[in-house]
């Protein structure tokens, strides 16, 4: 028995917290003609391979949510936007780390330790300052830009105590000195949607928009968007964000698979919504 | 900048706590003239795109430091067995479920519920008795067998307590009745290396070894032994064991990617360590 | 330096989450013409020794919020309804416990397991049903009837994967058949205000308000009135509700140490926060 | 029905992991005759109201199971050494702070942070360095030397990541400029049994021998002996050590309920274990 998908909806929008970027992607698709099914995931029960709509959207916020949500309708032969793996390879750094640089791109000098021990150990190797963070979270949670050995310390203390083996995993990295700014790029079907520089906050090393970084747009260089591309191939997404890093050139650093684009929208005039709306269309089509 | 695999090794042996399994790994392949280098990957930074032994067996027991282990690796060009993204759709139930039933294969009837509300609806689709279980844990943990409403509540409440979205994640199936056991069949390079059936302890109803638990050996029959490779192929594993449930017809339910196998050996008399190390000769002459 | 306290306002009312008792509680003290320092406790940095109110009513949710907001108002001389060392004598069943039974009061037969090894133990001589709950934990919140072994195994290991040593600490009690309610008193300055009976709502063992329960006031005997007076004494604490368990007789099983009274002023028409006022004059007087 | 105590033992030892210490104790008890009963309290069912022996020395390193040990015994009419109210006040540093400050003694300005938000604010108040802590948790652990914002802001997302309300409540404390050392004493049945600096590791700010501090025995001046006391007595403590800090005067910081005394007995020569056991006999002769 083949999984089988057959429902009264051709699309679906599966979220748990509503954003503005929801509501922009349903007012998209309604201008294109298409009713989506819209399923709030933390009320309903997601069942394996009961009947689906052909395009699922998978727009939860917590990265797991997202994951098994597109996860469960993978199993009735669904098209996932994006698909469980490329949720997870993005949601888990050390995969994303991973696969960016199998695929031949820079990414930041970067050392996984699995325990404290190892972490002291690998400290002596990158020396400071250093970015320590845990594989999981989003929103630059829990990335530390650590400058003395005291502090340093401290963190590996509290991350200790943390019960999940992901949250006690360290991904310790070279910390890459920009021009007070990250670069952020979306990705949608193999083409650059645009750019945006994120400004930190002054007493903010972190670029993170909900850090109160400020956007602005740029166009991209061919070579940015070349790696962007490449970057969303590698971990098999066909929408999302690219976070780069500029030094001397660019280092690849995270990939975002349930990108938000509220201030990229703003900073880019790009309608991001319409666009993800027609690539829905192209897929039914298919 | 290609990923670069340089090393006075040609294979690697990375675990955590070292068992018999991995003891019995090491002295196959010195047997076959390999003298592998020994990673305890607690103690040990593992870095990215660094030199690395072309091929890289993976054995940690805790899931994440195995999948962890193994994508740093990948990120050097070395073939793992298993890779990170088989550990991980082995790791993490929702995804085994979702590629097992998407490859057309039979499992039992199962709901994913993201929150303890959803869970009281998945539960009255379902019906008593059923099974719960969080996407993630070996060896039998927190796999609750529910009997009545009134436990199940007070395990609803408990989940709810845990900080992991993970964990606070379950997965609702159907009990199959089997007939006192379940079979686990061990598959390697689209190969089955043989069977077993492993009866549960009384007074428990989960048939794992680690739970008393007691392993016969027995011969396949071919649609057996073709689901089990068809479940391998899906979870993209080249080294697993696969948990299957009979009932009407058999019930793909589990996959190892780190597969166990010392009860295997003393069932079947078959030498899976010898094997692997055959197996690995093979992939360092391709 | 001796502890000081003097500050713009006689009485402060202490909380995190406002409830319609805290309400009731600032209007009684405004009608006896006290203006009292509102403190919401989430937002408020508390100082060792400064200067502060003379009456502290602590009414936190959260127990150790609440404790901890008694406990630095101690430091400056205030006095506290209740006290940090009541809150935490009620706020841990423990400790409840000891203190109940040192005082001469009957309880429900109870041992303390401090691991599951112990608790398999314990399980043996309490006998089935039984009923296991944490030290710590409001509302019915982990309290678990336990009916069968299969589920009381999978209670065990939900609870070993907690972090917290008190939520791995068992409290395992024989379960006492009650005629579908149980009793709850409330006492103010040795004196006791009222009763009431909690009926359980059907599909629910436990007789938590919050679980849907039933209030009906009733006069208490002089029986149930002494030991209650008792109880509240034991823990040292001047404004608490006392649980009741009735069945050959009482069995004392839970003080509260900051007693919600909505229900119970409905059931019994006796205005608490009216009472509690008047207290705090009486305090202020002395 | 009071409790009781009638045990074949009068003396006995309650221990989860054995230590040097609890080896001393028993010996020192067998040369005055006493036999002690030997309580795993991990392996042990801890029976409310059962018999018991007549005082109990409680040994556990970790703290709750410390004060549930002695609080069950307390429930059977024992003594018990030191008792759970003790313990909880020991363990617990709000409540250590808030028993201090309430006898007068000297404190380090401390404020008590329930959230993070509030911890922001109280940063603005205390200034840097400053020393940020938990509630609970022994030998060091989690206690923060915070030198710059950015690394404050770190440890604040870290601690707000745990589940226990303890664990997110943040004692803030100006830090107080030692001579690189801090002093211990130990205080038994309202008696100096002598004092020691412990000299800090280089590399380290603390001064936990745990963490390679040196211990120094050295004869306590009149005023450090009568405030030692007087916090023993704040405690209600009668086997205690206390830590103090030196800079112009001293500070009361902590006191523990179930003190480690192997580098004591090294730095002072004296023997403290005899001393516990002569103070247990005396109890008995009551």
């Amino acid at each position: 028995m083949p999984p089988t998908k057959a429902s009264e909806y051709d699309v679906e929008v599966l979220y748990d917290v509503p954003r503005i970027e929801e509501k922009l992607i349903i007012r998209a698709l309604t201008n294109l003609g298409i009713k989506p099914k819209l399923t709030p995931v933390k009320d309903t029960p997601l069942v394996f391979k009961e009947s689906a709509p052909s395009v699922c959207i998978v727009r939860p916020m917590s990265m797991y949510r997202a994951a098994y949500s597109a996860a469960v309708r993978e199993s009735s032969g669904s098209f996932t936007i994006n698909s469980s793996e490329a949720i997870i390879a993005c949601g888990d750094k050390v995969l994303t780390l991973s696969k960016l640089a199998s695929a031949g791109l820079r990414i930041p000098k970067s050392v996984v330790a699995l325990t404290i021990q190892s972490a002291e150990e690998a400290y002596k190797s990158i020396g400071l300052p250093l970015v320590d963070k845990p594989p999981i979270g989003g929103w630059g949670r829990l990335v530390s830009l650590v400058s003395d050995e005291t502090a340093y310390r401290s963190l590996l203390e509290h991350r200790e105590m943390m019960t999940s083996q992901q949250l006690k995993t360290h991904i310790i990295q070279e910390y890459i000195k920009t021009p007070g700014r990250d670069v952020r790029v979306i990705v949608l079907d193999n083409e650059v949607l645009g750019a945006m520089y994120r400004y930190k906050q002054e007493n903010e090393w972190r670029s993170n928009v909900a850090l109160g970084a400020k956007a602005i747009g740029f166009k991209p260089d061919e070579e940015l968007a070349e790696i962007c591309i490449k970057a969303a191939n590698a971990i098999k997404g066909v929408f999302v964000s690219v976070d780069v890093l500029e030094s001397d050139g660019y280092f690849l650093n995270e990939v975002n698979g349930v990108p938000e684009f509220k201030a990229f929208i703003e900073a880019t005039k790009r309608n991001v919504a319409a666009d993800l709306a027609k690539y829905v269309i192209k897929v039914l089509k298919r």
